[in-house]
């Protein structure tokens, strides 16, 4: 089994300047770690719970800049696409095609995905029984493609509240998929904020350390240097100068768990 | 305040003659009963629970056979859309718009769908609160659409369950929009049955009394005149032959409902 | 199947004017609608939120209330008890012994209860499914006793929050046992309120509608002549003088459903 | 903080050999380990799903064969009580009163298992939000006694499923006392055999360990030398052979824990 890897970076791509900063000190903290990182941002917030929140900058925008962290920086880089015909462009600018919670089980959006040949990320709907995720695995590989990854992301549980299930992870294991833990939207309170949703950031490491013992193949961590003022997820985001104590810690815990 | 209104039809457009075969008895049925009917059924099944099972026709079938039902029938049509592009050319065949639950926060889709100056009925995701609608009938009524139907169609309860919170019915009222209650939806068991969802269609008449004696606009019932046989959400299908009789009483229930 | 009959009364019983002031016009509303009534009211609150919270007089002071309120104004009486021991001498004073939800499992209690030959109304618990209340319905009958109500009262939904199934009447009334809906408890909020429960007093009209839609045989639903300074279960009481109003409502759709 | 302790036992006492082949077995183990041990069994099932399923030996049989186990083996004894006579009683032959989650909010049973001057291990009703906690805990408190331990068992979630919620563990730290993560119940399927709980062995390890890593101050498990034949909770209860590798590994992950 391989050591913990990590998905990480700002919710949102807010501009070239905040992408580089970001990914740049990440890269850091993993090399002195010895992890492998993935970066992680949106071109696009395609379902805020307010038509009023900021979006993003755009596909256009953001494509030259996933490509320039590529290459300047030598990091893989993840993204989340939205509808079909996004997915051959962004794949040519990124890693790793994520496919969105609440999209996970539109069938076009997978097949599209799949067919770029590049690795697909699918989050486990806040709707969906782990066991179900198996559909959508064989939504992907059906298509020809059997890089797939799958993120627990938490489970609906009455209003604005989400729950971890540990129990999910082994079951989506059994997809015979890597398993990703998304701590930063499992501890989200979708849409508790009114216009926006909340968050309670201070579960992120409960919950990321539990996974990390129960056994995943990396965490998936949205992080910025200053949260509180950050266009989205930013009661949920962990701040960047945090990063590294909380990764020793679940590194530590991964060596453990899959030592035994 | 005006007498309930009725969306019913098959899940499927499986072909042009048994769109006609029952939307036909569901006009002669209305007729009788003097209420409203809006003729629904799918194109396209985008979000299967496997990509092996049967998806419809596709759009571009479709779209002759409902510009012919409305023509010939003087039916109106409600058909649901998956991505932005589809509602421009959707709308020219059809009157009312639908936004599937797992949808209902895709700010591109519901502004494509409001700048058709079509009727956009929205149903309210599986992991939405109702009093979250509220921001997402502002997404349609911000791209200048004040045409919005809300539905309500189940709150996620545990894995492979739906629960029907008649509390949502009042609160999703405050959006200032006419509430549906889809009863069809609200018994399924989503992914129960391994790689299809289970239904109980014995409940559909239980919530819809329930809903009716609260007090909504319409119902939303998919029948079929043998549901064991559709290619798609079967179990919760009620069939053809028991819809008068249904409708005559949740037409009883509606009367005292708006009476009081 | 009879009419609709109501058990009601105040959350507490908070001393003899009070309970025969609340009796007496919940007696002269019920001639008057031309139903069935069972006074309820609590001598022990057993399990408050909070250890400082008011229980009530005690089973000793209120025993001899409640035969006066038997005798003088020819009401039976209902009330709960949390211990096998006060089943036999409650028993002598009432002619209904509830099982409150939490409760509705401990044999000891259910038996004891049974022994007494009163009729037993047993609430189902809020973690409870529908369909395995005919387990605690059988340890009652078991026990030689067939006057046996069952009670929905919400299911747990999340943290601090209830929800009503509709679909459980149906499924409880296949115990072959008369099903109460307990409007007053659907819409308390468990805890919610730091030191005690809160509620949603305005979903009472809503969900007994609901449920009466459904089919019950009766619905419980506490009031008080000032909820607001009630003692416990303030939040979700209903003011006594809306008591006939709603009352009035609900028999016309009970009539409704038990014509259909 | 201290090292992990271990609430251990069978769920039944079935006879006095029984329980003392477990006993010794689970001592020898912990020896080995080096880890405290609590031994705990019950001499009555108070709430089991169905009126015929086996209860065990009772009370007045239970407290000599307790005593004889703590003379003896020199072991602490852990049981539950069901109502407040038996809390004097019972406290004269066990060290810990355990209160059953269904329990946790009646206010006697609390106060008179509180009066002994036993610790009292409450568990967290599947009712309950984890910080509704802090007032059950004040009942305890309150009654003069500071020997308090907290015990997450899972959570209502849908209909006969638990989840375990990892937030809950830091969220009942707050409350000052020892945090007890019981893996048994919490894989707990209640009611979910028609007349027996079932359950889901394979996700005690799964559980116990996140428990482990998030920091709880010991684990419940119940055990069994032949799990599929005991009376009650046998899908849930691990086998006696399992337990010291399941154990050794814990006690890693809870090293790890307090290091960090």
């Amino acid at each position: 089994e391989l050591p913990l890897a990590l998905i990480a970076g700002p919710c949102q791509l807010e501009s070239r300047d905040h992408a580089f900063e970001v990914a740049t000190e990440l890269k850091d903290i993993t090399s002195r770690l010895g992890i492998g990182l993935v970066f992680k941002t949106s071109f696009d917030k395609a379902n805020r719970t307010s038509a009023n929140a900021a979006r993003g900058i755009g596909l256009e925008a953001a494509l030259p800049i996933f490509a320039e962290i590529r290459e300047k920086l030598g990091l893989p880089v993840l993204t989340d696409v939205h509808d079909a015909a996004q997915c051959a462009p962004v794949a040519e600018a990124v890693d790793v095609l994520q496919i969105p919670a609440f999209l996970c089980r539109q069938t076009d959006l997978l097949v599209a995905a799949a067919e770029t040949g590049r690795a697909v990320n699918v989050k486990k709907g806040q709707f969906l029984a782990p066991w179900d995720m198996k559909n959508v695995v064989s939504k992907i590989t059906g298509a020809g493609n059997d890089k797939v990854l799958v993120t627990e992301r938490g489970a609906s549980f009455g209003y604005n509240t989400l729950v971890s299930d540990m129990r999910a992870l082994p079951v989506l294991r059994e997809t015979g998929m890597p398993v990703i833990f998304d701590a930063t939207h499992s501890v989200q309170q979708p849409g508790g904020q009114g216009t926006s949703s909340g968050g309670q950031r201070e579960f992120v490491p409960v919950l990321a350390r539990a996974a990390v013992a129960v056994g995943v193949a990396g965490v998936f961590i949205e992080t910025h240097p200053d949260p509180d003022h950050a266009p989205s997820d930013g009661p949920n985001m962990i701040p960047l100068r945090e990063m590294e104590a909380l990764l020793a810690n679940l590194i530590a815990f991964d060596r453990l768990a899959k030592a035994t």
